[in-house]
């Protein structure tokens, strides 16, 4: 069995976040605009825990043997339900994305490479608290080599209304923007 | 992190043959008639490879901790495509119960604890083919300790249309009859 250039991405959070919309947001550009290849998984249905809602995206150079996440290595998190139901799951020294405008982390959040995103706040200030998964996406195309941003921000424009193309690309780059502060930060120590 | 009873199975096949329904109703059954913790997931969108198709059931006593597929202790597969590209993720010694109208299972079953199970040919007698779905799930709860027949049956009839409740009745109770004889040549050796 070859091995597999696998990268894993969990998105999580409460209903009506967007939570689904991310993740297929991500495999669509994964394969579409990346031409690598995606698959996509979601929690779904009755048996779906409370109000938490997770989604996954599989991303690979090869085609993809396991669809579901066995070992996510990157976790967007967007409610503290989410993040104490999830976080146990995240790969050893995995990256660790937080809307902190939501979630505040506590001592487990120290194993991984945190990055505190005021995603809910910052798309208040553009005017749609919806859009903070967006802002995420964009975050995440910055930090991540799975998928690019460039992918991403296509992605983003075949998936939402006309009406709102501006807002969502503002919402976009503005989580873009973000990233490339925190990798600086990063990069300075 | 306490040690979960946890059991899993995977549905798997070409879209149209009700897999998404079949882990569906499945986590339904678990949840609502038999009061366990379920968790369904599905791979779906464009992403999904070709026109494989699968969904993902996890059932617990206790509170599911990690809601995707981790190590499938049972399979139920219904086209070729699918057992080429899932089977090698099936525990070791679990159990792989196939569409034998559709699916020829070669060397690899001997690892597994191999039903097959003739699911389309007796839809197709019924006179549905697509019902061939609710048979393996009649064999399913038969043979599986993690789902009663009773809530499994409670959960079809919840899920179809009453137009076809009768149908879907005598498909189930197929299923069950083939479950029932198959355990019976297990146990005679």
């Amino acid at each position: 069995m070859k091995i597999e250039t696998r990268k894993e991405v969990m998105f999580a959070g409460f209903g009506g976040q967007g939570i689904v919309t991310a993740g297929y947001i991500t495999g669509q550009a994964a394969v579409v605009y990346d031409g690598k290849e995606a698959t996509l998984t979601q929690v779904y249905g009755p048996e779906a825990r409370g109000s938490s809602c997770s989604s996954g995206v599989v991303i690979s150079h090869e085609e993809i043997s396991y669809p579901y996440l066995l070992n996510p290595q990157i976790m967007v998190i967007m409610s503290q339900e989410a993040y104490q139901e999830f976080l146990p799951k995240l790969q050893q020294g995995g990256v660790l994305i937080v809307d902190s405008t939501i979630v505040k982390p506590d001592k487990q959040a120290e194993k991984y490479r945190l990055y505190k995103v005021p995603a809910t706040e910052m798309a208040e200030k553009i005017g749609v608290r919806i859009i903070a998964n967006v802002i995420m996406l964009g975050f995440l195309g910055k930090i991540w080599d799975a998928v690019s941003v460039k992918a991403l921000q296509e992605a983003v424009k075949a998936n939402v209304p006309k009406k709102y193309l501006e807002l969502n690309i503002k919402a976009f780059q503005t989580g873009v923007k973000l990233g490339e502060k925190a990798l600086k930060r990063k990069i300075k120590g």
